[in-house]
């Protein structure tokens, strides 16, 4: 086995602390790569205090996970040592369903292994995230990353960015296209530079009437503040998408009153109530609500290469790992533009 | 202008009764049908009793509408004295808008006109409906009459039938697709004849056992009772369609675990109150839910010849216009197989 460190919570109501644990041996088909850099997701908090149910302790959070590559299987043939390498939210699938047949192992019918807070394929084995110092993981669920882009930057690409990549692709969003971002945060602000990059007509939709100056910088083209009733009757009927990155409770049908006919309002957060929704709201205009989950590995990667194409990473703050928990109380806060990620030279 | 007499509801506490009152003379593009057979749609009812706001008295109801040509306007082209005609829920449209002008009149956004508890495009002169002797249409919102088809079964094609033929046609249901048609009744057997000359695998899923024998009848090749949570949990993950026909309240997360990665639950029941629905069970699958109403011109006249090629028709029970509030009872026990339709010779 191999000896690893990071930081793990012990249980649901531990604060984050140093903690050594194992990583299984390099494989034939494994990468090991040590870790650079780790994205903080807000759903990294949500686990540790097992807000979802079913948390497995000790978890070691993290899945915005970049380094570089010290090891690789005898029969590993994309990867060398030395490459730069990533990985995201899944370390691994049943490899059988339909759905990873489809090259869709982001849907896997038998259940992906998540990259932490999960179990291994043979349904026993914890999985450790990237808020440690190396890491060992199938090639088949390794990104390689452009040399070329900000590696602290890149990281939050590997969730943030493939969850709102993936849909605006899914829904082939482009030129023509009227482009709502809902919520301006980790994942809105991946969805305006990619909306934008995709030659859509961007505009935010944000309760928060101090983000239009960024939004504008991020490259949005309008700006909305919700809170406004004049301003979203202004904007009624106008959207052909909406993209929902928001995780708190929210009035889906005064956006859904914003969308076109035949629009759709893609959920990308999740919020922890259900949404309440008329039936006659999508029936009048043919609306629909639909929901989209990170992104395939061979899209992650397309996504990766278009980011090195045209220079898109993600708005960082870099943070030392002692600093955790003061990230997650600013996290909270929404005081964070957009993404805070680990230094993992600070272990 | 023209003498008519139909049944009407003089206000929303009253019975329907006799009502004799006037259409528009024929204009150069209207054409004037006598009606034969007018069928009977559940809004019928909501309507009548303005349970959805805004009801228009004296209302004539009736929005599946079928007949004879009698006079036909200098400059109509389509239509002969002497053609049978077809008019269903819309009468007008303002041709102007982004959506009319794609030929979606259903989804007109300056309001289209109802054929009936509707005003004309005058925004002043209320409409009335198919519970009457003769009706004055222009011509773009008449339908052709396939001659080769019972004439009282084809009314209800003029609602129950485009509503589920359009989002049928819309989606691309087809060969290869696993369709659930959800409630088995006026829009449900037809969504369920549709759906099997499509080429769909069809599943019924109804809350009556009872329903089997008809849903067999009708073409289905399996049945749910929806009640049964073994039969629901045989079905979970296996439909790409569930085409929601149900009016009533019912758990729509329950037949959102029926879908399919990619699934769509298309809506063209309205219940009263608001869908509870969690964004993570459309996250988890790519899953949607989207709505459908009615259908275009075209499209209905499309149907109306797919139905001619076919055979398709409605299965009704014809009725005398003196027993409408016989069978309105019955229609809400659900007692139908599965429209009514009123003979209007019994006027």
């Amino acid at each position: 086995m191999i000896a690893a460190k990071g930081y793990a919570a012990q249980t649901n109501d531990s604060s984050l602390a140093p903690w050594n644990f194992q990583r299984r041996e390099v494989g034939p088909h494994d990468v090991q790569f040590d870790i650079l850099y780790c994205g903080v997701c807000h759903s990294d908090l949500h686990q540790i205090k097992d807000d979802w149910g079913g948390s497995i302790f000790p978890m070691v959070p993290g899945h915005e996970i970049v380094g570089r590559v010290v090891a690789v299987g005898a029969q590993v043939t994309r990867f060398n040592v030395g490459d730069l390498a990533g990985t995201g939210c899944m370390v691994d699938s049943c490899r059988t369903c339909t759905s990873c047949q489809q090259g869709l192992e982001q849907y896997c019918l038998n259940g992906n292994s998540q990259t932490y807070n999960g179990l291994e394929q043979d349904r026993k084995t914890p999985t450790y995230g990237g808020y440690s110092n190396t890491i060992v993981v199938n090639e088949d669920f390794v990104l390689h990353i452009p040399e070329t882009l900000d590696l602290a930057a890149t990281a939050p690409l590997l969730c943030a960015g493939i969850t709102t990549y993936s849909p605006l692709r899914h829904w082939q969003v482009g030129p023509g296209h009227k482009l709502a971002v809902l919520g301006l945060g980790g994942l809105g602000h991946m969805g305006v530079k990619f909306g934008v990059a995709f030659g859509a007509d961007v505009t935010v939709l944000s309760t928060s009437a101090a983000k239009e100056a960024d939004a504008k910088k991020l490259g949005a083209h309008h700006f909305v503040v919700t809170s406004d009733p004049a301003q979203l009757e202004a904007v009624k009927g106008q959207f052909d998408f909406i993209l929902d990155t928001v995780s708190a409770e929210h009035d889906y049908m005064q956006y859904l009153a914003l969308l076109k006919v035949d629009g759709v309002h893609i959920c990308v957060g999740a919020p922890p109530t259900p949404a309440a929704i008329q039936a006659l709201s999508l029936i009048i205009g043919r609306k629909s609500i639909a929901g989209s989950s990170i992104g395939s590995i061979a899209e992650t990667q397309e996504m990766l290469d278009f980011c090195a194409e045209t220079g898109i990473v993600s708005d960082i703050e870099t943070i030392a790992i002692r600093d955790i928990h003061q990230a997650y109380d600013r996290m909270l806060k929404g005081d964070v533009r957009y993404r805070f990620v680990i230094d993992m030279a600070t272990l």
